[in-house]
Protein backbone atom coordinates (compact mmCIF):
# COMPACT_ATOMS: atom_id res chain seq x y z
CA UNK A 1 0.00 0.00 0.00
CA UNK A 2 1.44 3.14 -1.17
CA UNK A 3 2.86 5.25 2.18
CA UNK A 4 0.35 8.11 1.83
CA UNK A 5 -2.70 5.83 2.07
CA UNK A 6 -1.34 4.58 5.83
CA UNK A 7 -1.37 7.54 7.32
CA UNK A 8 -4.39 10.05 6.06
CA UNK A 9 -7.72 8.93 5.15
CA UNK A 10 -10.82 10.80 3.86
CA UNK A 11 -13.99 9.65 5.82
CA UNK A 12 -15.26 6.87 5.09
CA UNK A 13 -18.70 6.01 6.68
CA UNK A 14 -18.16 2.09 6.85
CA UNK A 15 -14.51 2.61 8.51
CA UNK A 16 -15.88 4.87 10.37
CA UNK A 17 -18.60 3.12 12.16
CA UNK A 18 -16.60 0.14 12.48
CA UNK A 19 -14.35 1.57 14.93
CA UNK A 20 -17.37 3.55 16.36
CA UNK A 21 -18.74 -0.12 17.15
CA UNK A 22 -15.91 -1.38 19.01
CA UNK A 23 -15.45 1.52 21.59
CA UNK A 24 -18.27 0.00 24.05
CA UNK A 25 -16.55 -3.30 24.51
CA UNK A 26 -12.75 -1.67 23.95
CA UNK A 27 -13.74 0.25 27.27
CA UNK A 28 -15.46 -2.54 28.73
CA UNK A 29 -12.52 -5.17 28.07
CA UNK A 30 -10.07 -2.85 29.59
CA UNK A 31 -12.38 -1.27 32.79
CA UNK A 32 -14.93 -3.69 33.95
CA UNK A 33 -13.90 -6.01 37.08
CA UNK A 34 -10.18 -3.67 37.45
CA UNK A 35 -9.76 -2.75 41.05
CA UNK A 36 -11.15 0.28 42.09
CA UNK A 37 -7.65 2.22 42.24
CA UNK A 38 -7.21 2.37 38.29
CA UNK A 39 -10.97 3.04 37.96
CA UNK A 40 -10.67 6.38 40.47
CA UNK A 41 -7.18 7.10 39.53
CA UNK A 42 -6.57 10.37 37.69
CA UNK A 43 -3.96 12.49 36.30
CA UNK A 44 -3.88 15.53 39.69
CA UNK A 45 -5.79 18.66 39.90
CA UNK A 46 -9.61 18.69 37.98
CA UNK A 47 -7.85 15.43 35.48
CA UNK A 48 -10.90 12.70 34.54
CA UNK A 49 -10.45 9.40 36.04
CA UNK A 50 -11.46 6.42 33.98
CA UNK A 51 -15.02 6.64 35.90
CA UNK A 52 -15.09 9.96 34.77
CA UNK A 53 -14.35 9.39 31.35
CA UNK A 54 -17.46 6.62 30.38
CA UNK A 55 -19.58 9.54 31.89
CA UNK A 56 -18.55 12.01 29.61
CA UNK A 57 -19.00 9.29 26.80
CA UNK A 58 -22.76 8.77 27.69
CA UNK A 59 -23.22 12.45 27.67
CA UNK A 60 -21.91 12.69 24.17
CA UNK A 61 -24.14 10.30 22.90
CA UNK A 62 -27.25 11.94 24.26
CA UNK A 63 -26.27 15.69 23.02
CA UNK A 64 -23.56 15.50 20.69
CA UNK A 65 -22.94 13.32 17.85
CA UNK A 66 -26.00 12.23 16.55
CA UNK A 67 -28.05 15.07 17.50
CA UNK A 68 -25.68 17.41 15.88
CA UNK A 69 -25.78 15.53 12.42
CA UNK A 70 -29.48 15.88 12.55
CA UNK A 71 -28.87 19.59 12.87
CA UNK A 72 -26.93 19.32 9.84
CA UNK A 73 -29.08 17.64 7.50
CA UNK A 74 -32.36 19.47 9.06
CA UNK A 75 -31.52 22.85 9.64
CA UNK A 76 -27.69 23.17 7.75
CA UNK A 77 -26.17 26.26 9.03
CA UNK A 78 -29.23 28.13 10.41
CA UNK A 79 -29.13 26.66 13.30
CA UNK A 80 -26.10 26.64 15.64
CA UNK A 81 -25.71 23.47 17.58
CA UNK A 82 -26.15 23.59 21.31
CA UNK A 83 -22.89 23.95 23.21
CA UNK A 84 -21.75 20.34 24.69
CA UNK A 85 -21.52 20.70 28.66
CA UNK A 86 -17.82 18.99 29.26
CA UNK A 87 -18.69 18.91 32.99
CA UNK A 88 -22.35 17.23 33.05
CA UNK A 89 -20.83 13.56 33.68
CA UNK A 90 -20.18 14.62 37.19
CA UNK A 91 -24.09 14.62 37.79
CA UNK A 92 -25.08 12.49 35.59
CA UNK A 93 -22.09 9.41 37.20
CA UNK A 94 -23.00 10.62 41.23
CA UNK A 95 -23.92 7.06 42.85
CA UNK A 96 -23.28 5.09 39.52
CA UNK A 97 -21.21 1.81 39.35
CA UNK A 98 -18.88 1.69 36.54
CA UNK A 99 -20.99 -1.55 35.39
CA UNK A 100 -24.15 0.25 34.88
CA UNK A 101 -21.96 3.33 33.24
CA UNK A 102 -20.17 0.58 30.60
CA UNK A 103 -23.67 -1.28 30.07
CA UNK A 104 -24.92 2.21 29.15
CA UNK A 105 -22.92 3.85 26.95
CA UNK A 106 -22.67 -0.10 25.14
CA UNK A 107 -26.59 0.61 24.88
CA UNK A 108 -26.47 4.13 23.82
CA UNK A 109 -23.64 3.53 21.26
CA UNK A 110 -25.68 0.64 19.38
CA UNK A 111 -28.91 2.99 19.31
CA UNK A 112 -26.72 5.98 17.80
CA UNK A 113 -25.21 3.70 15.00
CA UNK A 114 -28.42 2.43 14.05
CA UNK A 115 -30.20 6.30 14.41
CA UNK A 116 -27.11 7.05 11.85
CA UNK A 117 -27.48 4.04 9.79
CA UNK A 118 -31.13 5.13 9.33
CA UNK A 119 -30.03 8.68 8.23
CA UNK A 120 -29.50 7.32 5.04
CA UNK A 121 -26.69 9.79 4.53
CA UNK A 122 -24.65 9.96 1.45
CA UNK A 123 -21.41 10.44 0.32
CA UNK A 124 -22.78 14.49 -0.55
CA UNK A 125 -24.37 14.75 2.30
CA UNK A 126 -21.05 14.56 3.91
CA UNK A 127 -20.01 18.03 2.33
CA UNK A 128 -23.30 19.80 3.79
CA UNK A 129 -22.53 22.50 6.79
CA UNK A 130 -23.66 23.36 10.07
CA UNK A 131 -23.05 25.58 12.50
CA UNK A 132 -20.53 25.14 15.38
CA UNK A 133 -20.76 27.61 18.57
CA UNK A 134 -17.13 28.37 18.33
CA UNK A 135 -15.57 27.24 14.93
CA UNK A 136 -18.47 28.15 12.94
CA UNK A 137 -18.65 26.16 9.63
CA UNK A 138 -18.11 22.56 10.23
CA UNK A 139 -19.30 20.02 7.44
CA UNK A 140 -21.23 16.37 8.50
CA UNK A 141 -17.74 14.48 7.89
CA UNK A 142 -16.08 16.98 9.99
CA UNK A 143 -18.30 15.62 12.90
CA UNK A 144 -18.29 12.22 12.37
CA UNK A 145 -14.34 12.25 11.94
CA UNK A 146 -14.35 14.01 15.08
CA UNK A 147 -16.80 11.33 16.41
CA UNK A 148 -14.10 8.59 15.57
CA UNK A 149 -11.17 10.57 16.57
CA UNK A 150 -13.15 11.76 20.04
CA UNK A 151 -13.58 7.98 21.30
CA UNK A 152 -9.85 6.99 20.56
CA UNK A 153 -8.51 10.16 22.63
CA UNK A 154 -10.42 9.09 25.43
CA UNK A 155 -9.65 5.67 25.02
CA UNK A 156 -5.60 7.24 25.05
CA UNK A 157 -6.81 8.81 28.02
CA UNK A 158 -8.10 5.79 30.00
CA UNK A 159 -4.98 3.85 29.24
CA UNK A 160 -2.55 6.87 30.37
CA UNK A 161 -4.05 7.31 33.61
CA UNK A 162 -3.37 4.43 34.82
CA UNK A 163 -0.24 3.93 32.95
CA UNK A 164 0.91 7.03 34.55
CA UNK A 165 0.23 5.64 38.37
CA UNK A 166 3.09 3.75 37.41
CA UNK A 167 5.59 6.95 36.66
CA UNK A 168 7.80 6.35 39.51
CA UNK A 169 7.15 2.67 40.05
CA UNK A 170 8.78 2.01 36.70
CA UNK A 171 12.39 3.53 37.53
CA UNK A 172 15.09 3.70 34.78
CA UNK A 173 12.53 2.28 32.24
CA UNK A 174 10.29 5.67 32.25
CA UNK A 175 12.72 6.96 29.68
CA UNK A 176 11.60 3.87 27.21
CA UNK A 177 7.92 4.51 27.80
CA UNK A 178 6.88 7.47 25.60
CA UNK A 179 2.98 7.46 27.84
CA UNK A 180 5.11 8.30 30.72
CA UNK A 181 8.11 10.14 29.53
CA UNK A 182 6.08 12.26 27.54
CA UNK A 183 7.78 12.22 24.22
CA UNK A 184 6.72 12.49 21.24
CA UNK A 185 2.82 13.10 22.72
CA UNK B 1 -9.43 8.95 48.56
CA UNK B 2 -6.95 11.42 49.08
CA UNK B 3 -5.41 12.95 45.80
CA UNK B 4 -1.90 11.95 46.37
CA UNK B 5 -2.84 8.25 46.15
CA UNK B 6 -4.83 8.71 43.03
CA UNK B 7 -2.13 9.94 40.84
CA UNK B 8 1.35 7.78 41.85
CA UNK B 9 1.00 4.09 43.01
CA UNK B 10 3.54 1.72 44.36
CA UNK B 11 3.16 -1.37 42.24
CA UNK B 12 0.90 -4.07 43.39
CA UNK B 13 1.08 -7.70 41.94
CA UNK B 14 -3.17 -7.90 41.84
CA UNK B 15 -3.13 -4.94 40.29
CA UNK B 16 -1.01 -5.36 38.10
CA UNK B 17 -2.19 -9.01 36.68
CA UNK B 18 -5.42 -7.26 36.36
CA UNK B 19 -4.32 -5.22 34.06
CA UNK B 20 -2.04 -7.02 32.17
CA UNK B 21 -4.92 -10.19 31.89
CA UNK B 22 -7.21 -7.49 30.45
CA UNK B 23 -4.74 -6.26 27.10
CA UNK B 24 -5.11 -9.20 24.67
CA UNK B 25 -9.12 -8.55 25.32
CA UNK B 26 -8.82 -4.63 24.91
CA UNK B 27 -6.57 -5.15 21.84
CA UNK B 28 -8.95 -7.96 20.20
CA UNK B 29 -11.88 -5.93 20.80
CA UNK B 30 -10.70 -3.07 19.19
CA UNK B 31 -8.74 -4.37 16.10
CA UNK B 32 -10.78 -8.18 15.43
CA UNK B 33 -13.01 -7.47 12.19
CA UNK B 34 -12.02 -4.09 11.30
CA UNK B 35 -11.08 -2.86 8.00
CA UNK B 36 -7.79 -3.40 6.51
CA UNK B 37 -6.74 -0.01 5.85
CA UNK B 38 -6.87 0.85 9.75
CA UNK B 39 -4.92 -2.43 10.84
CA UNK B 40 -1.82 -1.41 7.82
CA UNK B 41 -2.17 2.21 9.09
CA UNK B 42 0.88 4.19 10.83
CA UNK B 43 1.96 7.44 11.59
CA UNK B 44 4.38 7.91 8.58
CA UNK B 45 8.50 6.42 8.13
CA UNK B 46 9.12 3.64 10.25
CA UNK B 47 6.69 3.69 12.77
CA UNK B 48 4.61 0.76 13.39
CA UNK B 49 0.88 0.22 12.24
CA UNK B 50 -2.13 -1.73 15.03
CA UNK B 51 -0.71 -5.38 12.96
CA UNK B 52 2.99 -4.23 13.68
CA UNK B 53 2.30 -3.55 17.46
CA UNK B 54 0.45 -6.71 17.82
CA UNK B 55 3.56 -8.93 16.98
CA UNK B 56 5.74 -6.73 18.74
CA UNK B 57 3.35 -7.89 21.91
CA UNK B 58 4.14 -11.42 20.65
CA UNK B 59 7.74 -11.29 21.13
CA UNK B 60 7.70 -9.55 24.38
CA UNK B 61 5.85 -12.46 25.73
CA UNK B 62 8.52 -14.91 24.49
CA UNK B 63 11.32 -12.89 25.42
CA UNK B 64 11.28 -10.30 27.67
CA UNK B 65 8.56 -9.70 30.31
CA UNK B 66 8.48 -13.37 32.43
CA UNK B 67 11.98 -14.27 30.93
CA UNK B 68 13.88 -11.22 32.73
CA UNK B 69 11.50 -12.41 35.84
CA UNK B 70 12.86 -15.52 36.12
CA UNK B 71 16.61 -14.23 35.56
CA UNK B 72 16.55 -12.32 38.48
CA UNK B 73 14.57 -14.47 40.76
CA UNK B 74 17.96 -17.38 39.93
CA UNK B 75 20.91 -14.79 38.87
CA UNK B 76 20.23 -11.80 40.58
CA UNK B 77 22.59 -9.25 39.25
CA UNK B 78 24.87 -11.94 38.21
CA UNK B 79 23.14 -12.37 34.61
CA UNK B 80 22.86 -9.52 32.17
CA UNK B 81 19.35 -9.77 30.70
CA UNK B 82 19.58 -10.17 27.07
CA UNK B 83 18.37 -7.98 25.05
CA UNK B 84 15.32 -7.32 23.84
CA UNK B 85 14.66 -7.71 19.85
CA UNK B 86 12.70 -4.59 18.52
CA UNK B 87 12.31 -5.62 15.37
CA UNK B 88 11.55 -9.53 15.59
CA UNK B 89 7.90 -9.03 15.06
CA UNK B 90 8.46 -8.04 11.21
CA UNK B 91 10.16 -11.15 10.64
CA UNK B 92 7.09 -12.86 13.05
CA UNK B 93 4.38 -11.70 11.53
CA UNK B 94 5.49 -12.42 7.84
CA UNK B 95 2.40 -13.87 6.15
CA UNK B 96 0.51 -13.96 9.16
CA UNK B 97 -3.49 -12.65 9.85
CA UNK B 98 -4.27 -10.10 12.55
CA UNK B 99 -6.38 -12.47 13.72
CA UNK B 100 -4.16 -15.40 14.42
CA UNK B 101 -1.65 -13.13 15.92
CA UNK B 102 -4.40 -11.84 18.15
CA UNK B 103 -5.10 -15.52 19.11
CA UNK B 104 -1.62 -15.64 19.87
CA UNK B 105 -0.92 -13.07 21.46
CA UNK B 106 -3.91 -14.26 23.93
CA UNK B 107 -3.04 -17.55 24.60
CA UNK B 108 1.08 -16.43 25.30
CA UNK B 109 -0.76 -13.60 28.05
CA UNK B 110 -2.16 -16.54 29.86
CA UNK B 111 0.47 -18.51 30.09
CA UNK B 112 3.18 -15.62 30.96
CA UNK B 113 0.21 -14.96 33.47
CA UNK B 114 0.25 -18.69 35.04
CA UNK B 115 3.95 -18.73 34.91
CA UNK B 116 4.31 -15.57 37.00
CA UNK B 117 1.65 -16.85 39.80
CA UNK B 118 3.69 -20.38 39.50
CA UNK B 119 7.02 -18.11 40.79
CA UNK B 120 5.04 -16.87 43.82
CA UNK B 121 6.59 -14.17 44.28
CA UNK B 122 6.56 -11.77 47.43
CA UNK B 123 6.38 -8.17 48.34
CA UNK B 124 10.16 -9.15 49.75
CA UNK B 125 10.87 -10.31 46.21
CA UNK B 126 9.83 -7.14 44.58
CA UNK B 127 13.15 -5.42 45.75
CA UNK B 128 15.32 -8.13 44.36
CA UNK B 129 17.69 -7.06 41.30
CA UNK B 130 19.04 -7.85 38.07
CA UNK B 131 20.92 -6.04 35.86
CA UNK B 132 19.62 -4.13 32.37
CA UNK B 133 22.06 -4.03 29.61
CA UNK B 134 21.20 -0.28 29.18
CA UNK B 135 20.38 0.40 32.57
CA UNK B 136 22.41 -1.47 35.04
CA UNK B 137 20.89 -2.01 38.09
CA UNK B 138 16.69 -2.25 37.90
CA UNK B 139 14.60 -4.25 40.76
CA UNK B 140 12.06 -7.05 39.74
CA UNK B 141 9.38 -4.71 40.89
CA UNK B 142 10.56 -2.24 38.12
CA UNK B 143 10.01 -4.71 35.30
CA UNK B 144 6.45 -5.75 36.39
CA UNK B 145 5.27 -2.12 36.38
CA UNK B 146 6.79 -1.74 32.80
CA UNK B 147 5.27 -4.63 31.66
CA UNK B 148 2.06 -2.61 32.88
CA UNK B 149 2.75 0.51 30.92
CA UNK B 150 4.42 -0.79 27.99
CA UNK B 151 0.80 -3.08 27.42
CA UNK B 152 -0.88 0.54 27.97
CA UNK B 153 1.99 2.42 25.80
CA UNK B 154 1.03 -0.22 23.46
CA UNK B 155 -2.62 0.41 23.36
CA UNK B 156 -2.57 3.90 23.39
CA UNK B 157 -0.35 3.76 20.07
CA UNK B 158 -2.68 1.40 18.46
CA UNK B 159 -5.45 4.12 19.24
CA UNK B 160 -3.38 7.24 18.05
CA UNK B 161 -2.75 5.62 14.65
CA UNK B 162 -6.05 5.28 14.11
CA UNK B 163 -7.44 8.50 15.25
CA UNK B 164 -4.46 10.10 13.35
CA UNK B 165 -5.78 8.91 10.01
CA UNK B 166 -8.15 11.47 10.38
CA UNK B 167 -6.37 13.96 11.59
CA UNK B 168 -7.17 16.51 8.07
CA UNK B 169 -10.73 14.48 8.42
CA UNK B 170 -12.08 16.18 11.81
CA UNK B 171 -11.49 19.98 9.89
CA UNK B 172 -11.37 22.73 12.91
CA UNK B 173 -12.24 19.90 15.67
CA UNK B 174 -8.18 19.21 15.80
CA UNK B 175 -8.02 22.08 17.87
CA UNK B 176 -10.15 20.00 20.84
CA UNK B 177 -8.37 16.59 19.77
CA UNK B 178 -5.43 15.85 21.76
CA UNK B 179 -4.36 12.92 19.89
CA UNK B 180 -4.43 14.87 17.01
CA UNK B 181 -3.14 18.50 18.32
CA UNK B 182 -0.51 16.33 20.50
CA UNK B 183 -0.75 19.07 23.24
CA UNK B 184 -0.36 17.80 26.73
CA UNK B 185 0.93 14.28 24.96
Amino acid sequence: MADSTRTRRALDLNEATAVLARTPATLDAMLRGLPDGWIQAHEGGETWSPFDVIGHLIQGEQTDWVPRARIILEHGEARTFDKFDRFAQFELSRGRTLDSLLDEFSMLRRASLRDLAALEITDADLDRRGTHPFFGAVTLGQLLATWVAHDLDHVIQVARVIARQYSDAVGPWRAYLRVISGEQG
